[in-house]
């Protein structure tokens, strides 16, 4: 089908590939749902087919990520970036604060948006002098006092890096998790809430699953809009409204998938070694440099540079001939970017490194 | 493929049924689109193949409703909840006020979303004690001085009614039109802003498209959640962040049907038909009864009632036994409703014409 005598590998950031065998099987259902005669998306969501979907994909989340029986788990419609307002709407008055780590653009945006809300929110640490190459390792001492949370952006899609490991601090941490979440084992009991828009380890854009602690859905003194009000979404169990049912029933579908391959720790190792094999390949080599220092190296999206920058266009242009997608780096970050989340099959990387390997040999010979 | 032997009527007033050539064009292209190797929904939002779906989709939404060129079109993720908000954020100073005519369930949470953030915000109009079947003709004369805007609700999902023509005022309306935009011919001009849930008349759940007058979106004293600022969004063609991509796609595709149909005349034509058809039936019947007046009667949503209470629950089993789904009306309403939207074939209001009928013999002889 494809234009490509190669096979397609999709590296886009998000929204990136989802696993194969969950597009298909979405495919054989797509106009009759379990011999419905209907397609899921055209069914009501107060139907006993919806239902069930819903409950499975929230029991099958809270499997996989062992969460916890005093978390809730909410769908609410759109991107994290909703979600950057309703953190600080919800779990912050005007007067009170928090502490911002800032380890890449999408902590910057999420600090700015809540500094409107709430204006005391303060920055326990900014890699921006570094190109957000650095990660501050945070503990007690380093935040300010009468802090409600530590605020992270786990991984950094467009900087290739990530928190190794979380924070050890007594506070609860607020975690965007959007590129990495479901890609390694958590010890959720750590964090107060966790969302993630669903365009990358989840299912399609315009879906964000949040996980919260449920002593954190307080009433406060603020007019929040309805729909991003934490608690009352966790009170209707994500029915307030309409809620984007095609994206849960894929989500859902993702989720069963991962309980196939073995859970989490599997997924874990397996993207472990896949990142290893491509940062292995990437230095040793004459013509890729990795910017990003070893120890906070993502093992969701793996940036790299090319050592002769005159080389780029001629790059997208073979790379993609060769049916592996998306590779371009961010505009804001330059450079090249290879997304291995968890529906990349080893075969994908590999497929790369082949490239990799071609593309400096008639380069370098 | 289905379990009835019958064909499936999809009667379910939101989610609801899409053009069977739309889904079936979804499916054919689902895992690779247009020889891309890769779904759409894994495609990036700023991919050449994006850009041209979403700028299709606002070209093709313009001309079918014959938009204004001082009008922008702009999708934003969620629901018409979440417009309830950004209608009042937006469009309000803490200090002004606006009319709101309430017409139904949707209107009044409208109404009370708004008055969280603007107090002044009066009621115009309450059908409350008619149990909503009664709408206003609403007039200059009758608004309130300083008044910002008049809300309505254009079509009454629950109740069956709508407003058979537009209030004649000065005032820009701003309109929720889940329910029947794209069902009936709009002179665009006399409203300020329209918005629309995606999940009835134009694609799946967790999309809602903004139509604004451009001189509306200014800026206010307020800290709107970034996601719900209509300006920004504006500016932003939708793609301030990711947004949902594989509902607009769909989007794209109903209107791409609709132009094939012949347009919105042609449609408002097919749909007067069908919603006469039955109604015309369900008047002259000895078992049924339609509580709306004639002259506010939805052609979306047709309530209806049993003269008989008890026959309810058989009704209910005995119709979907043919194929006949989601006739059972909103649980605040109770009796039936038949939600016949653009993508309802006629053939579908007369299978279930035929056994509405069925159905009175066997009870009436």
């Amino acid at each position: 089908m494809s234009k490509s005598s190669f096979p397609i590998y999709n590296f886009n950031a998000g929204p990136a590939m989802l696993p194969k065998e969950v597009m298909e099987m979405a495919q054989s259902e797509f106009l009759d749902y379990k011999g419905s005669g209907m397609s899921l998306m055209e069914m009501s969501h107060r139907s006993p087919e919806f239902d069930q979907i819903l409950e499975q994909a929230i029991a099958d989340l809270k499997e996989l990520l062992d969460i916890p029986n005093d978390y809730s788990v909410v769908f609410f419609p759109g991107g994290a970036t909703l979600q950057f307002s309703a953190v600080a709407l919800n779990l912050l008055d005007e007067t009170e604060s928090a502490d911002y780590s800032l380890t890449g653009v999408w902590s910057v945006k999420a600090y700015q948006e809540a500094k409107r809300f709430a204006p005391n929110v303060k920055i326990v640490f900014d890699g921006k002098d570094k190109n957000y190459h650095s990660i501050q390792e945070l503990k007690d001492s380093d935040l300010n006092p009468g802090s409600k949370f530590l605020y992270i952006t786990s991984n950094n899609t467009i900087y290739g890096s990530r928190y190794p490991a979380f924070p050890q601090v007594s506070l609860p941490i607020v975690a965007d998790m959007t590129s990495d979440i479901l890609s390694r084992k958590l010890d959720i009991s750590r964090f107060g809430a966790i969302f993630a828009g669903a365009q990358k380890n989840i299912g399609p854009s315009g879906l964000t699953v949040l996980i919260v602690r449920n002593s954190l859905l307080r009433e406060n003194s603020r007019t929040i809009p309805t729909l991003l009000n934490w608690k009352l979404m966790a009170e209707n169990n994500s029915l307030y409204n309409t809620p984007p049912t095609y994206p849960i029933y894929l989500a859902g579908l993702v989720f069963s998938w991962l309980k196939k391959k073995g859970g989490i720790a599997v997924m874990e190792r397996e993207n472990e070694a896949k990142a290893k094999l491509l940062y292995d390949f990437l230095d040793a080599s004459e013509a890729y440099t990795v910017p990003v220092p070893k120890p906070i190296r993502s093992i969701m999206n793996a940036v790299f540079h090319l050592k002769n920058q005159e080389w780029e266009n001629e790059f997208v242009k073979l790379s993609e001939a060769r049916g592996l997608i998306g590779l371009k780096g961010h505009r804001s970050a330059g450079g090249f970017r290879a997304s291995i989340y968890n529906a990349m099959p080893k075969a994908g990387v590999e497929a790369l490194i082949e490239f990799l390997i071609d593309f400096e040999k008639s380069k370098l010979g």
